[in-house]
């Protein structure tokens, strides 16, 4: 397939194709599904962050007027044991953190079923709670899983574990998993170092805090035993999955049907829905439940929070010499596994000779993390940045010329041994060292305390496989099938795509977004991907319709294929431009029998298996109001490669999402929990969501460096323009004032702190 | 792609896929559709079969509680003349026939809006009226069309047209359509003949009585304009196209939700769903209409009655020398066109040398018809197949001898001079003569009155294109994906021919059955075309995803994809069976991206040129109560060329479906109209509907003649067990009693009349 030349669709500046009826409240969420008979479920969610649930009184709450059902663990028809977040249905036998469901009331109305929340009576013993990852690694800490997570397929193998736990033996530390990487010899590495730099830096639990709270309708057929689960999600197919796997069904037995998702951010891969299924399975009617804004706070998965002990070494020519690191990854009561990637990040974006990295999983009394865009990345690039300004600040040297000087590039090892796909760090920090911000900043002076300040850094993108189908009907538009959910406007993308390969009009493709029974294949909407994978699926459906659509019309015209093309949604033959026929008509006739060729219908797949990597700066300009330690950011300008820019306007409405998510996440927001687990900002009165007056109007340098595999050369754009903020705003705290805050957020209190106290 | 030497799963016989949903109870129809805001819509159908309409006062409707809004033609969003029984969605000054919708009320209940129609005050002016269709053609009879048939494109047109129509000016007749298939000379033809017979030949018109009366369900998004229709349909692209062009809407923006279907037998076309959808626009609220049965016979579109003067002549040798015929065709008061294929059949089950045949569609103050299986075949195979037996007994000869003697085989001409593609016609005669019931017949004797009779008849079927995708998930199931409409247990075809290729269990294969948004695009459910059309396009999906899972295989077991073979939904090598991989697990690793080949989803089309004509024939035995004139069908085999039966068990249910309803049309069903227009059999207790003692234990004899193009060589099924049983019956009524009867029904009143009182 021929690439067109000159690109007319992909590069327009064309707006979301949903936004219309999303900023007028005419789509639909999860949260509008209703059906006959529907039951609105509400959940208890436990009080303690540690406890023993010693009984459950549904009494009282089966005689509130609409109360239909009170369901706990042991009703729950489940086939799996409770090993994760996801798994963990309903508590059973003890509450592990703060918020975790223990019961759910269904009711005939959301009232009565809150009325019935508040007449199950539940016995709790409190056991102690830890709550401090570092804590939570000491021998003598309360363990949080004291006979090991649950393991095995079975039901059988959970209750073995819990029969065992009650006899306490055998006890389980809180560290559940581990991953270190090693080369080299840094005792060597740091003994050839001119300086070397030691410190501890911190990152608190952020929450993906979307608009829409997660939202769930289940409806069940008695008949079939088939479960249909309207959702906020990310990933209809993942959903799916779980579900069927927990509840022992076939897989065709449950149908997802994503709705309109009002953000996801890598939090919305289906928390609440093996619940709310559950609940239909037991009432054997539609269930909904929608979490309220706290509940969500409580009982879904934030990021995890962070310690890293960090010792560089380099030597005066700026060549870093070695790389130690202590990685604490705070997973909350269950296991999520970002350890790994946290410490790949961590020492993957410098060529460092000699390398020991330890990361570590620690489990606590407190809700299991999740995803976040770009995850665990924030964290390593909030440490690794902020230290390698450090070292360049204590080598004399330019933090970018150093930088550059010891930048990975494409092919060098990542710390897991794996080469970096096609990446453009480079190109993204060589666009700072040309930007007027960085060129023409000038120390702090007269007590201003402004000051100009960079981080970079990058996420590996995800590959999975994905396909598509294009199918152009008779009046001219035509239709892409695909499977994945539209969180950041990527269906865009799919029609610029399509549009270009067919040379039609944009406002000519319509995209039908499947459901796990309709939709092709793909991949959730995480890891920055769904541009990359599904829209190489989406090129090839389209290629394959165009040829089929040139086969028609040759038939038609009585020409070759080869003589054959499409310009402007006309066939013709090539140099007879005043007889051609739209592809509607071409698509039509073929509908009606009058070409050889079947009705046309193009079907595409990809499977890419090298990622494409994105890496985005924050070059930030701050001021600090030297009284009240108030950080105001003045400039942001997000420097980022995006391969491609399909459609720059999206792209830009990208960045600047993700960009401000990085500001809340460097200077304002926080779960904090108290030293007992319980959590402190549950409501938006609490936590410190970013406004639009803590925003500037961002800068959006877009590089093009296209890709190998992706379509068009575009990579995924997620993900990268939130990670570097917080260390690009560490970084500019310091040369605006010589403090270097190492504890995020960096919010004005520690700021006055440091500023009046010192460090 | 090679086809299996050795069928596994084409030829089982394997229960209706939906078949336990259906006898539970637990199918969703359209009128379970409903939506939060439903407004239910109650018609208002004219008491007359002809008059002016002078007045509409709303204002007293208005007044009743929960009516919303009453809705007459003036407040359509009609962009299209009436020029058909579907775009005259409301009558608009006129009322052309007893029942034609002329006003709607929409109320918050049903039970209001009908409340509302009782207080519709609608002022009329009568109009002579005509209703036989032979009247009709007189030149002084009344005309319903005085200024011809609204013609072109616009409501300009058609407006013009009505206000030219109060001058009464060229006031045009009722032959709206003619058709005239001539060839040779026949007054030499019947110079030749040693023997010519000239008869009438009347049939009444017949319902298609379904079980499930018309019904539809349609939302309005006020944001983009979206309708969504949810509606008992044959074919939901063609009601999406029709209220596409009458509303005035992009095809995009009309969906059509095709539901299970409840009988529908060539008449759901989409009658109401244009008047739904316009009251869902008007009220921007959702709109369910749901029709009585006595609705639905009053407003709908049953078959033609037809009358046919039928003249022909053959020598003692047999040989058949001239037909010479006038057909008429009842058409309604709108024109539907079979007055072609009525005479094309009529004239081309046998040779004739010499040809003149003219068919008439003539207008008439009754309902406007529509198809009924097998549309006109009926009707013309009850002339034709009548008429040879009173020649073979005029010439002293057997009937079927005669019939072979003259039947065409492939490659004969019709009368519209096209060759008749790979037909089996000869090869059912030749069934009858081996048949026990024929070779063991003896003359009725002893005053019993019993005897043997046959006939056969034809349908050409639908060839339109398809298309469809197969996608294999990893759990093992196969999704097939296609645009039909599973009036008739199609979908099990599909089944059995994707379970063949693909080398799985027939209940590995799921149907995923879309909508006009989500399906690959198929014809609609009639013509006896989707296990022909579909299937092969299914067959072709299935082959594609087949290749594609060899070629992942190949990959996984690092061998040749030419050593590939997947048997029992095993994929292996070949000669090593011990290694082997389900085709779930294939699937999943290419989604998993364990394959460089991406997830599995073959496309396949169909765009099939030749038709696959099915024939069948009655041979029946039946006594007749000489006191009575009761007929009492004592048996009845149905042999009928099927081409190949991809599941015996469904073509036999298809077989013995068509067949009750032949005899329903043979012996029973008539819609009665006083000379009025008034109809006298609009329920269920006037109209004689078959019921299971009418019916003999049918004996179904498959006829497997292949055709080059089918599926396996399948045909078309449905239609053909439809049409011989009047002609059959009136046979062997005639071998039984010496008694011609020429007008169906044959009921035990005519017969009675014919016995007593000689004809």
């Amino acid at each position: 397939m021929s690439t067109p030349v000159t690109l007319k669709a992909v590069g327009q500046r064309i707006p979301l194709a949903d936004g219309l009826e999303k900023v007028t409240g005419k789509a639909k969420f999860a949260a509008d599904v209703s059906f006959p008979g529907l039951l609105y479920a509400r959940p208890i969610l436990s009080p303690y962050a540690h406890a023993r649930i010693t009984s459950i009184d549904k009494s009282a709450a089966l005689q509130v007027p609409g109360v239909v059902a009170v369901i706990t663990a042991e009703d729950l028809p489940v086939k799996r044991p409770a090993s994760s977040r996801n798994s963990a249905i309903l508590a059973r036998d003890r509450a592990l953190f703060r918020g975790q469901p223990v019961a759910v009331v269904l009711g005939e109305t959301e009232a009565a079923a809150q009325d019935g929340v508040d007449a199950v009576m539940i016995d709790y013993d409190p056991l102690p709670a830890v709550v401090d990852p570092v804590e939570a690694m000491r021998d003598d800490a309360p363990s949080v899983w004291p006979q090991g997570l649950p393991k095995g397929d079975s039901m059988a193998d959970a209750h073995a574990g819990a029969a065992a736990e009650q006899g306490e033996a055998e006890r389980q530390g809180n560290i559940v998993n581990t991953v270190h990487f090693k080369h080299g010899d840094v005792e060597a590495g740091f003994a050839q170092a001119d300086v070397v730099i030691e410190k501890t830096y911190r990152t608190g639990i952020v929450h993906q805090a979307y608009l829409e709270p997660y939202a769930a309708v289940v409806t069940h057929d008695a008949l079939s035993g088939q479960l249909t689960i309207y959702t906020t999600t990310q990933g209809q197919f993942g959903v799916r999955d779980e579900v069927a796997k927990l509840l022992g069904l076939e897989r065709g037995k449950v149908r997802v049907v994503p709705m309109k998702v009002g953000g996801g951010f890598g939090a919305k891969y289906g928390v609440i829905e093996p619940l709310v299924a559950a609940c239909a399975v037991i009432s054997k009617r539609p269930v909904k439940m929608v979490l309220s804004r706290t509940e969500d706070f409580l009982a879904t998965t934030p990021t995890p929070a962070t310690v890293f002990e960090l010792k560089t070494g380099a030597k005066k020519d700026g060549t870093l010499t070695a790389i130690q690191s202590r990685v604490v990854v705070d997973t909350g009561a269950f296991p999520f596994g970002l350890h790994g990637i946290i410490a790949i990040l961590l020492g993957g974006y410098y060529k460092f000779a000699n390398m020991d990295i330890e990361g570590f999983e620690v489990v606590t009394n407190k809700p299991a993390i999740g995803a976040y865009r770009a995850p665990g990345s924030p964290q390593a690039t909030f440490a690794i940045e902020s230290q390698m300004n450090e070292m360049a600040d204590a080598l004399g040297l330019d933090p970018l010329q150093f930088r550059l000087q010891n930048a990975v590039e494409t092919g060098d090892m990542m710390p897991n041994g794996q080469p970096w796909p096609h990446i453009g760090l480079k190109l993204v920090l060589e666009q700072i060292a040309q930007h007027p911000l960085w060129t023409g900043r000038t120390p702090s002076a007269n007590g201003q305390k402004r000051g100009v300040g960079f981080a970079v850094g990058g996420w590996p993108g995800g590959t999975s496989p994905a396909s598509a189908v294009c199918r152009p009907d008779s009046d001219g538009m035509v239709n892409i099938h695909i499977g994945s959910v539209d969180i950041s406007g990527s269906n865009n993308a799919m029609i610029a795509i399509a549009a270009e390969i067919l040379g039609v009009d944009p406002s000519k493709i319509r995209i039908i977004a499947g459901d796990t029974d309709s939709g092709p294949y793909a991949p959730p909407s995480g890891g920055s991907q769904i541009t990359y994978t599904v829209g190489a699926a989406v090129k090839r459906a389209a290629e394959e319709a165009r040829k089929q659509l040139l086969e028609a019309a040759a038939e038609l015209f009585e020409a070759s294929v080869d003589d054959m093309q499409i310009q402007d949604g006309q066939v013709s033959v090539k140099g007879v431009p005043n007889k051609q026929m739209s592809i509607g008509q071409v698509a039509g006739r073929a509908m009606s029998g009058r070409t050889r060729t079947p009705p046309i219908l193009g079907q595409g797949g990809s499977s890419i298996k090298d990622q494409a990597p994105g890496f985005a700066a924050h070059l930030v300009e701050v001021a600090i109001d030297g009284d009240t330690g108030e950080l105001t950011l003045e400039r942001d300008v997000v420097i980022q490669d995006v391969g491609r820019a399909i459609n720059p306007l999206i792209v830009e409405g990208q960045i600047h999402g993700g960009a401000s998510q990085s500001v809340g996440y460097a200077i304002l927001e926080e779960m904090r929990y108290d030293e007992g687990g319980q959590l402190l900002s549950a409501s938006f009165m609490d936590y410190a969501m970013p406004l639009s007056n803590n925003m500037p109007d961002f800068e959006v340098v877009m590089v093009e460096n296209p890709t190998p595999d992706g379509p068009f050369g575009a990579r995924g754009i997620g993900e990268p323009p939130i990670i570097a903020a917080p260390a690009a705003i560490a970084n500019a705290v310091q040369a605006a004032t010589g403090v270097r805050i190492t504890d995020l957020p960096i919010t004005a209190e520690k700021l006055h702190q440091a500023l009046h106290n010192g460090q």
